[in-house]
């Protein structure tokens, strides 16, 4: 988890006092990254494979999915703080709106990446494109509409 | 909410016993279709202006977000039966399993569409591209990468 330690010009608000609603965890995402650290900043397509391992229960529903050599990845960033609505990127030092930002720091945390199919075997997938810790929690898989 | 009919082909599970993770309803969104039989098949971007209002506790959030012509917006389908696993949709009659459409109907319903921006005006921005239902819960907004 983060540290409660704010960068200079980051806002902080109270959360809500309960969720609206409850996403299952359907699988998990296996990367070669062990820590948020070691993450690359963006997932690039020639970036190395990665395997999401969709848990049995949903297998059926991967029926056609090799029809798509692009997928759409929802998955939850479960090491994230949700109370930032200004952040300030190290990278930068400029201080922006969260909705501004693809950070993992926001009200619901869930990421969005376009991968490509390396190959499927049962209810493994191997992509590449990704970016996130090793044993990130998946929530969807979606044909990609990008493009 | 969905009858419980099933059309043929069509395959649904057990659902988990608990949900993983909690997430918060951030805003709503207005369109012109009451109902989700009102609804376009897909958002387009010469389609109708709707409207995505964000509650007050994250206006801070909305900082730069100017800058950004498209943005990625996630929002909840409330109203979507989540245990299909395979579905047969009424336009091909052709059995598909979920995670190869982007059917509403999945175990986490959540929508990922790419709209342009018309304005913003305090917590409320003006967008074309939707195509969901008058008053679906909104979850994200995301500055758009897909291009």
């Amino acid at each position: 988890m983060d540290d409660d330690s704010l960068r200079p010009g980051e806002v902080s608000v109270a959360l809500p006092d309960r969720t609206d609603a409850g996403v299952y965890f359907i699988g998990v995402i296996r990367t070669p990254w062990a820590t948020r650290g070691d993450c690359p900043k963006r997932g690039r397509p020639e970036g190395p494979v990665c395997t999401v391992e969709l848990d049995e229960r949903w297998r059926d529903a991967l029926l056609n999915l090799e029809t798509h050599p692009r997928l759409q990845i929802l998955y939850w960033m479960h090491q994230s703080r949700r109370d930032l609505v200004r952040q300030t990127p190290r990278s930068s030092g400029r201080t922006i709106g969260t909705f501004a930002l693809r950070s993992p720091v926001r009200p619901n945390p869930i990421a969005s990446s376009v991968v490509e199919v390396v190959g499927i075997e049962g209810t493994t997938i191997r992509v590449r494109g990704l970016d996130c810790v090793d044993g990130t929690p998946l929530i969807d898989i979606k044909p990609d509409r990008s493009v």
